[in-house]
């Protein structure tokens, strides 16, 4: 019953997405899968060539032959370079070696000209970073736009609001809303900034350019500055093969993101379970057998991101700590979690934004919670208002014995607190008004939707 | 220059391993690969159906046109699971959809009978982990045959013991080879018992198997014991959906082995330096524009793979705090990191097997290092042997000052202790031969030879 | 407002646990201070000579006298220790020179004699986690019993399954009971077994024990064999000052445990929700403002440390991958990471216990909760036991409409049921009541409850 | 031998820094201990009551009671604080218990007044976050002055580029070290961006500052500005009890900063290795049983930091993910590895100071080892060199042949060049120099070091 898939079998190992709900056809999937990593990878080199040419270094033609045969990543065979790859330990090998045979004579010799394979790989990597955020960042909109219409809608629907699992005071939903919201906003500049910053990788074998000299640079510096150019990327100050603050920063940023739509995640699997139900997602999960389940779907694949970015995130901050000009190791172990980073935040930031737009609230349920203690929840405010009356010490014992009641005799804090004499003067309705409690939660949703 | 791959592309999102020349084509990739989910998923629905006949509770006939129809994975379409996935957020809901229309009419009511989403994933998982490291294991062995070889051969062989990054004190090879060993055989005892341990999974929605009894079992209990029976694998003793020992614990042994290669990866990195040169690959990895570059490209490999395996292990851990029946999250965090774990390892072991098997051992330089000291790698043992003849605190002394002169008249520590008049009545030269100072390194090596 | 704590202030860097309400105050939290580590630093010494003793290596006097002067910690200035381990980067430098004069003349030379300072420090860590364990058993069999008592007592109490949080079947709550203690016994094992294999560490300055057959030991493996029974720690086959597997079988043990006890907390957060209150911890922390908040402390700060346990495990299967014979910075990645496991997983176990013994179970709530669904959580069985009388298709519409309709008009699906003509001659009442609807729970937790 | 220390001991749990060289004595080590928390945690409290004075809310006479009994940390007991901690979960309960006692009547009332316990936690940690930076930095500074010093020194020392561990081409010493100080002033500028947005944390139980209104401030959010104005940290859009930008940006710094200077110490460990020693540490630490040993400890201990800290970053990332109000769990989480991540790093920046001050720099064994591959070292550009010459491929083929000569023969390379005929007119000395092999490296570090 055990025996493996046939390795003759040609798709034994092309993986599809089917473990991945939370990414699977979303913008991120098609931006980081092999076939955009091949293009990124074709583009970096085309650009190489392209910079040489502007530089006076190689031919226009050269430059046009190459930018010809890396126009499509389709002519390239990603399982076979996957496969070679294990002999120099990267793909970009094999890939040369593949483009030069395309490019063909005279200009062959043109492809790749003093670089590095980390040159090219680290290059491709950020095209696949900014295609992926440019991707991202719409999501990241979609989902504040959404947010800030709940927290607009509802800056004064009360719910209790809740500390260690428990009915604490008042809050408005709007403010959760708004809480959600400058999280996104959060991400969406932490995204931004690490976007505006992917650098192109150029250095030769040793990050000193040398090569590049050897072939008739005058200023090799300048030839950076042109590939960079050429890609749309920032031109670094250093070649950065050892110094990976680019990675670090995507590491910190994506994590950030994820851990940020998490928050908005656990939230709303805690107010939609069945007891609470002060939110639906709106269209939740089904089940056949039991037609009254609607599950939190979006929700559970934002948290199950949420709980796997930060590991992704440490395995990139640990291969900061790499050795000599090129690493043995800490290079290498970067390329996954990276596109898994990139791919399980895009996927999040896709299923938050259907999450949010689709919410649908329930102001009667949220309501209905508040007298869920008896009427307790308002008894923080109670106690500093019956303070001056009572005295301080019997407003705060008062309190504690007739909650025990409240609980005991199943009646509310109100009817009991209007059986108190000292009280008559007060008016407890308004007292113990949960929807009056909940301070400043519409002057703080106000001041936080106020920042775009 | 930064727009994303079409999503019109077909194969957008299709990774053939390109990104990791650690586990392509490796055993492990093509027993982890969507097919071979696939696969392992349509046989935990045939054996539900096979088990439910083999106690009546099904004709004869639902079981096997159940099992035709789940025979050939290449019948089912992955990408569109994929994408139907995201509605209920797992790839079983639409496998089964497309399983029982497969099976048609009068038998496609039996698939999945009784059975959640859950009991399929987690059970399928089991058996693509019980292959994979079926597959694993044998690369282990080949590691540790030859790296008993190596112990052999190599017992008696001196070079320098190295401590914080500098020689210490003499030490055999043997004995390194045989610690990699020591390493590797508690590897293959940790996936040997995680291995016999993996459980089938059938609960039902909650773990209550509530309707396989509906539909007719008198006995439930049996039926997930026929289950794991039909399956190969060990019936649990509850249901594990949120129980998730056989998950924590293929964490745990996969970063284990993970990093024990990574140990026996470090060295080789270490000892075949440019500068050190004591190993070599056999094959290293070549570079045709610096001919004298033989890179340690399996090692590096290697090295990768264990700096990756503990945070994705860290994430397995995470996921035992599954709440209710079955979680929003922790379950859905699972799927992907143990299959990278699978894959990293699995590549690792085979990488490792090609790595020992091929290790080519410079006997000649590691004797050579041991005079870059100017012969105070044996001071340790000098300072015991002449404390008896001169006094322990002279002893000290004449070292440190020796020492110090050693390095600064570049002579070697014998020649200056020939000086010395106290002295002359001592066989100096095997005081100071490091050959002779490996202490029980051969010793260590044959009992650790022994363990089998 | 931001200037630093004085340089001067003696007590300035001295931790006393403020902000460990996990583990203060903990058997764990004085099994692992300072003054824990340094006992048994003490005590690894004065075993060395004692071993040493024992084979005639070293007069008898030496071993007492090394034993008088190493009995008191307290004897030894922790603070000052640490200040000087920053010259060679670990406390048994400055400890030995401590210890080496209080022995004085004329044994003080046999303090140490021989041995690395990683020896003794392997060896205490060994020690503090042999002792440490011993303790944390104990709470895992208080929280065992306790588990089984409410399995054995609610085996039959119903209460609503819930999956992606929401009610899916109904359930018992002896079988999540059942389930807890399941995960109890799991960490039992994982942590005896390596209490079990805890070795000492006697290697010398390369792990080749060269030093003690210069001191004069005809087979020095035997010493290391009486070190090993003197301590009552097993006798490794190789030293494994770079074979880590004692540290990562601990790593993986204490993470296990710690998610297992986090499972069980993060069922006791969801259950003590203010809407669902199906338990209740017995004594919660309350508030002072807030009368009717009783917080889930206990489990609060077990899930704290189930958050953070996965990590710090993963930092030490990092340090796995170790260079040469001893490595320059894994060793010290170590340390702190696993005293902090140890304390976080035996402060976990102590609130665990608490926890279990006091739980409260409200089995009148968790039968009303069934009724949240207007009956609907019994719509699995339900289908299957129509389908005979209205065939499966029919019967699937039927439910699907009727729980549209239960919804929108608030009414029981009983009530529904009893609506439609074709269903007048079913036991409707038995059909729909959910506390029959437990399938085999309570037969899996009579099965469960044998393990021992 | 395994008894535990008696729990009678009032010392046994107090941590001196024992285990950890890494940061003990150390600037950030009294800044982060027990004594400054409560330091902080007192400054808090001492800020709110004169916020509230400020602001009228509050008697002139409250703030001065309050900041008067708050002013001297060692008037409270830290251990008993502790214990009493775990009643409610955290150490601010006790602590306003002990603190309104302290002032007594009239105005122990005003104590605490209108807050919650994870207002005054929270700043806290933010105040002792922002005197550990304001430590932090200075070295951080030092590292960077003595970076700069040895880049410029350096420019144009050559030594061997090492890639996957072997040589490859040159390089200069002065762009390695302008690398290092590259990271240095990234982390510099990650870790001033954090500083300067450390918030205070104002909400009251659930974030909506309603208690201050009760308590008679007419705009609550005033309020909160007044307090982060009293304590020097940034007034927040919003309570952020559970939306955790300030604790993921500090761990994201943190992490970046300890791979930064992990970088720094992974390269020192490597170059001054026995067999490289082109570095080494001014002041290694010695062996007094090994006098020829210099262990390069401050990268030792650097490097340890770095393999922590990614995975105390990932927990803290993973607590953004905290549910409700206020979390039960996700915050109690962050407390200890916020504070070991600031103490790692503050360390290690110490460490990094003292390492780069110190640095001993040995060109000319950098030199020598120019030659330790036959001259090879240089072919990449003598195969551009000799292609106009020979035609690309005979210049390949013609390498590749005397590549394997000269190791054969133990020749150098251009040695064997001299003795082709075609080669005669080259001038071969000045295409095989290593020393003129640096490409742009010196321009590279110009342009680096003017980078302020």
């Amino acid at each position: 019953m055990t025996s493996p898939a046939g390795p003759a079998d040609p798709d034994a190992c092309a993986d599809t997405s089917l473990l991945a709900p939370g990414w699977a056809s979303s913008p991120a999937a098609s931006a980081t899968g092999d076939r955009a990593y091949l293009r990124a990878l074709l583009d970096a080199e085309a650009a190489l060539t392209r910079a040489q040419a502007a530089l006076g270094l190689a031919p226009a033609e050269a430059a046009d032959a190459v930018g010809s045969a890396a126009a499509d990543p389709g002519a390239f065979d990603a399982r076979s370079l996957a496969e070679r790859a294990r002999a120099g330990g990267n793909p970009v090998i094999p890939l040369v070696a593949d483009l030069t045979r395309a490019v063909g004579e005279p200009y062959g010799p043109y492809v790749h000209r003093g670089a590095t394979s980390q040159d090219i790989l680290d290059t491709a990597t950020m095209l696949v970073a900014a295609r992926t955020l440019d991707l991202l960042l719409p999501d990241l909109a979609r989902t504040e736009r959404a947010l800030a219409r709940l927290a607009s809608e509802h800056r004064e629907t009360p719910l209790p609001g809740r500390t260690l699992t428990q009915h604490a005071v008042p809050t408005a939903f709007g403010l959760k809303a708004a809480g959600w919201r400058s999280l996104v906003l959060d991400a969406r500049d932490r995204i931004t900034t690490v976007r505006g910053e992917l650098p192109a990788q150029l250095g030769g074998a040793a990050g000193t350019l040398a090569a590049f000299e050897v072939y008739g640079a005058p200023d090799p510096v300048a030839l950076a500055a042109a590939y960079a150019r050429e890609l749309g990327l920032r031109e670094p100050l250093l070649p950065w093969h050892t110094l990976r603050t680019p990675v670090a920063d995507l590491a910190g940023a994506l994590a950030f993101t994820a851990g940020a739509l998490g928050k908005l995640a656990v939230d709303v699997l805690t107010l939609s379970r069945t007891e609470i139900g002060e939110v639906a997602e709106g269209s939740g999960g089904g089940s056949s057998a039991m037609p009254h389940k609607a599950n939190p779907v979006r929700s559970t694949l934002i948290a199950a991101a949420a709980r796997r970015a930060p590991q992704l995130a440490a395995t990139l901050y640990g291969s900061l700590a790499a050795e000599d000009e090129r690493p043995a190791g800490a290079w290498h172990a970067e390329w996954e979690p990276l596109r898994d980073l990139l791919r399980l935040t895009g996927g999040a930031a896709r299923d938050a934004a259907e999450l949010t737009e689709g919410l649908r609230v329930r102001p009667e349920v949220m309501r209905a919670h508040l007298g869920l203690t008896h009427g307790l929840i308002v008894s923080e405010r109670l106690a500093a208002e019956l303070a001056p009356v009572l005295g301080r010490a019997r407003a705060k014992e008062l309190l504690t014995e007739l909650a025990a009641r409240a609980y005991a005799e199943d009646r509310s804090l109100s009817e009991l607190l209007a059986e108190v004499p000292e009280l008559k003067g007060l008016d407890l309705a308004a007292a113990t008004d949960p929807a009056r409690g909940t301070g400043a939660a519409a002057a703080l949703t106000d001041r936080a939707l106020e920042r775009r």
